[in-house]
């Protein structure tokens, strides 16, 4: 695409709209409600006029916008969405010298674009606003913490002592067994308070044959090397009363080949269970994940597994977020393969029955999905209210981040992750989330890491870098999730290695200047409402800085991240009040406007946030 | 996007791919088959492996390519898709010094990218090789021939003489009456096949109350004014007679009101036929098409109204492919509308239902939509063949060769039509042709206009840039579609306007240089089977001038058009066989590569078109 930028340095030229109730009058319009929009046009732009295109039924609709407002520094129009289709898309037509130019959520752009970057209004609630305003914390239970001293050893399992490093692949690595359990995550609590998180995301806590647990043998009961059901009451009931969120994990694709399902299904084919899998001709005689056998894939044609495992309060999905769990929601491994089988996809479906199940038991509970890749398609948020967003946010700041020397894998890719410049992360951000509307975009789960991938610091190769990626999770819009043990330093080099122990005992592996780094960037976000709830605008892209505002009706906050010295900006005197000079909230000075206007200094590799109003 | 061009002057360099026979193994694979695709790396290029990434099941594989084959210009990989879902998606990762890249049908990117402009390969069968291998012919009956001398004036029906300027607006706009008829079409074949012309494209023919008859007030036979049923025959006998095929235009999204069938809903709403429409409480009393209540939509929720209208033989569909009357397919209006309204989206399985009906009626007919804007996500090739296609060739073409000071407007914006860049045009068209597969993009409906745009001249300012023009439209991808006047200089400065008779005896409105243009321009498609069948990879994209191969396996051809003067570029000389020539094949002379390599030269308007193998 060719976007048009019109400022000098930075891109408070170029008009502005997003999805954020600066500009967007109605969160969750009603069928056939109209919404206002809004849209900000910098005054030195030269515009003739500004319309709306809307699709309606599959047809756009061009109406014009009205200047309703001029500012010290916009024109601002306002139009008319007829919210006429569940997700209604649209986008501005901005009537310009030299050619009509189109604004939609990549940009400006001279020339025709297709409606895949539409911005996009919808009827469906968005994820509760306990989850969006928390930080949320992972967990993977064998590695937090060890309360319950003498556990049997299960058969298939390998003994670790605490400190042991995680074996990173081959023999043991799922086997290898640390035992911490879900007594140990209640005794910690003091620590994910002092973080500043609240909410408590638990990897697989069902019985399984593995230390992750992805591989569940029942849905029925937790795991007793776990505690048990017991364990799980008392550690919901302690989240609860700290005002915390607590959150399962459930594997919707597949069970495990031990799973009591599968084992009925196996012996009798005429069994109901026989009807939950895919039976095949070849070595096996099963469809599993990715082919492997431990995994025997669930089949969503069939109505009796819909009932056993997703639809209604007796479901499996909805026992877990009712008393006395009361989970608060439910992060769905390998959402993206969920009910897609050949000619079959059934995905959408399933999202929305798991979704009507947990509304209808526990509103305020919340749905997020686990697709590696691109979701957007998925995300339109009827079903899934927000997705792990390792396209849109874990992989572009990673590449950015990332030590030119890392050896680091490329997530899922056959080469070493590259580093790349802020203009190429800049640009995959706003390819993967221009997608999404703004309401679920504003939700989805950024991280820098998970139990699937390296430890951030690993890549990032120093404190300074790690900096930079976090203060980028903690500004940027969406829920941020962070996989515990990353807060001290934690480091791994895939996956399976970076599932490392909590070192509650061990000073040399917990870094206290790591920690002070994340509670303090927790606490920014938790300070400002612009942080938690408003819209994005690109101010600098820059190879080796970037810079964006978050604005709400009552605050504004510019965030300056840098990996590298670069050449500074200057932006319009006009975003601070005459003769003030903007507070700083994290990492510098406060900036102060001359006559030539906000000077943005050029130091790097640093993170610098302002509140400029 | 961040394309990385790695030539200099041309994009000679860099890898490239396609759906075309020269890269695919397979056109139209089984479920579960496999399917060779093949990339070309120019050899300059450094790779150091390429690998396959197939989207299956919603979640992406990587596979390694083999290298297979070394020429004196490029490294071939091979690797296998499996195409395990009906549309199965693919793109290629390059491994580089300095950072993957990836190879989609926008170009090659250095960032991670969404899976939208993936490559996709797909089980559904494409368009008939008749229409492809043709140039269509679309006539717009009231305007085209005059056969019948006396015909009664309906009571709607403004009479006009032959010679006329059609009114372009306000009253008459639709009621204006030149009284062409079908006997008028069949006494012109010969000036089709002077031109080369292989498929005469009619709109409406059912009995309206307009000069269009898009506001059809019934389904069930010709208007009388047209000659009727008998002279439908007697058309489509003579059509086939000479080798060529003929195709009808049916609304499938609305009616007239005076539509039998409405008003039997309207006079009894317990009617089957008060099912097939929506009937609301406002002053019409019922939906209809962008309001205009002379068009009640029609409602597919009604299976009454599918049985009727489109389901098996006896439906209006069938009827018209069948014998008699044997159309060869339908063009089917506002194909974007139908089956959409509000919470209700039918248009898949409404195209799929027709598209059985005509398959088992006519096995060889097309079916093509008119969806005027991005259709992509409705052109997997289950439903509709092709489309009209407006979004990815008429506007950004348009937008290429409008004459600076043209005030014709900019379709359905309120604005006239700017002039954009060379490489704004492709970037367009790249974006919109890479959602849809291959081949379907090979089969478009690429127009210069229709009954509803301003005509070409009228734009384009002059003959020299109505060939440059048209050179695109007859050498690029797709099924050149031709409004009949074009090829004999008509005007018209909107889409009524335009609407003018066929000057048949009127010297001064027959321009013999633009017939000769289309005439040769037809011939050079018709005698390349690269043109007409063969790949594409763009090799010149300048604000000017743009360059592109079509090659096949036979046959390499090399389309260079301008529409000024540009700065030339050089080619390397192996894309010609060493001491031969590039036979010039349209408009120039022949190309010698010397020791510097092909020197493309840099004059200005003009269309060149080589034979390089």
């Amino acid at each position: 695409m060719t976007p048009k930028p019109h400022g000098a340095g930075h891109l408070l030229g170029d008009p502005h709209h997003d999805g954020s109730s600066l500009y967007v009058s109605t969160l969750v319009p009603r069928l056939g409600e109209s919404v206002t929009v809004r849209v900000r046009i910098p005054l030195g732009f030269a515009e003739r006029g500004v319309h709306l295109r809307v699709v309606r039924d599959g047809e756009p609709r061009m109406s014009p916008a009205r200047l309703t407002e001029v500012t010290d520094t916009d024109r601002w129009y306002e139009a008319e969405v007829l919210v006429h289709n569940p997700v209604t898309s649209y986008r501005f037509f901005i009537d310009a010298p030299g050619g009509y130019l189109w604004l939609n959520g990549r940009g400006v752009f001279a020339r025709e674009v297709p409606d895949i970057a539409d911005f996009r209004l919808t009827v469906f609630e968005p994820a509760p606003v306990w989850m969006t305003d928390s930080v949320v914390y992972q967990i993977f239970p064998d590695r937090f913490a060890r309360a319950i001293d003498d556990k049997p050893l299960p058969d298939w399992a390998l003994p670790a002592e605490w400190d042991d490093e995680p074996i990173g692949s081959g023999h043991g690595v799922a086997t290898q067994l640390y035992g911490g359990d879900l007594p140990g995550v209640r005794e910690h609590l003091d620590h994910l308070t002092e973080l500043g998180v609240g909410t408590v995301y638990l990897t697989p806590i069902f019985p399984a044959r593995s230390n992750h647990r992805y591989d569940a043998t029942t849905f029925d009961r937790v795991d007793p090397l776990l505690g048990g059901d017991e364990a799980l009451i008392d550690l919901s009931r302690a989240v609860h009363d700290r005002g915390m969120h607590i959150m399962g994990d459930i594997t919707t694709n597949h069970t495990g080949s031990g799973h009591e399902w599968f084992t009925t299904a196996q012996a009798d084919r005429s069994s109901e269970e026989a009807s939950y899998y895919y039976w095949t001709d070849d070595a096996t005689g099963y469809v599993s994940w990715l082919e492997h056998a431990s995994l025997p894939k669930l089949n969503y044609g069939s109505a009796a597994l819909a009932r056993r495992m997703i639809e209604g309060p007796a479901s499996v999905i909805g026992r877990w977020v009712a008393p006395p769990y009361s989970l608060d929601g439910w992060r769905v491994d390998v959402a993206n393969m969920t009910g897609r089988f050949a000619d079959q996809d059934t995905t959408h479906e399933v999202a929305r029955t798991i979704r009507a199940t947990m509304a209808a038991v526990n509103p305020e509970s919340v749905l997020v999905s686990e697709h590696f890749h691109d979701s957007g398609a998925d995300m339109m948020g009827d079903g899934w209210h927000a997705n792990m967003n390792y396209s849109a946010f874990t992989r572009p700041v990673w590449s950015w981040i990332v030590a030119p020397d890392s050896a680091v894998p490329a997530l899922g890719l056959p080469t070493t992750l590259p580093r790349r410049s802020g203009k190429d992360m800049v640009a995959a951000m706003r390819d993967f989330d221009a997608v999404v509307p703004w309401k679920v975009m504003a939700t989805q789960w950024n991280m820098l890491g998970s139990h699937d991938t390296p430890r951030l610091r690993s890549l990032a190769g120093s404190l300074e870098m790690v900096e930079v990626a976090a203060a980028l999770l903690f500004t940027y819009p969406g829920t941020p999730v962070l996989f515990a043990g990353d807060e001290v330093g934690a480091q791994g080099l895939n996956g399976e290695h970076a599932r490392v122990t909590m070192p509650w005992d061990d000073p040399d592996r917990w870094d206290s200047d790591t920690f002070e780094v994340y509670r303090r960037l927790i606490a920014l976000r938790r300070s400002s409402e612009a942080l938690r709830e408003g819209g994005l605008r690109w101010v600098v892209v820059d190879d080796d800085a970037v810079a964006y505002l978050r604005e709400s009706a009552e605050e504004s906050v510019l965030v300056l991240v840098a990996r590298a010295p670069w050449a500074g900006a200057t932006l319009p005197g006009s975003l601070v009040a005459q003769g003030s000079a903007a507070q700083n909230l994290y990492g510098g000075a406060p900036l102060t406007a001359s006559d030539a206007g906000l000077a943005l200094p050029g130091d790097g590799p640093g993170v610098q946030v302002w509140r400029l109003r």
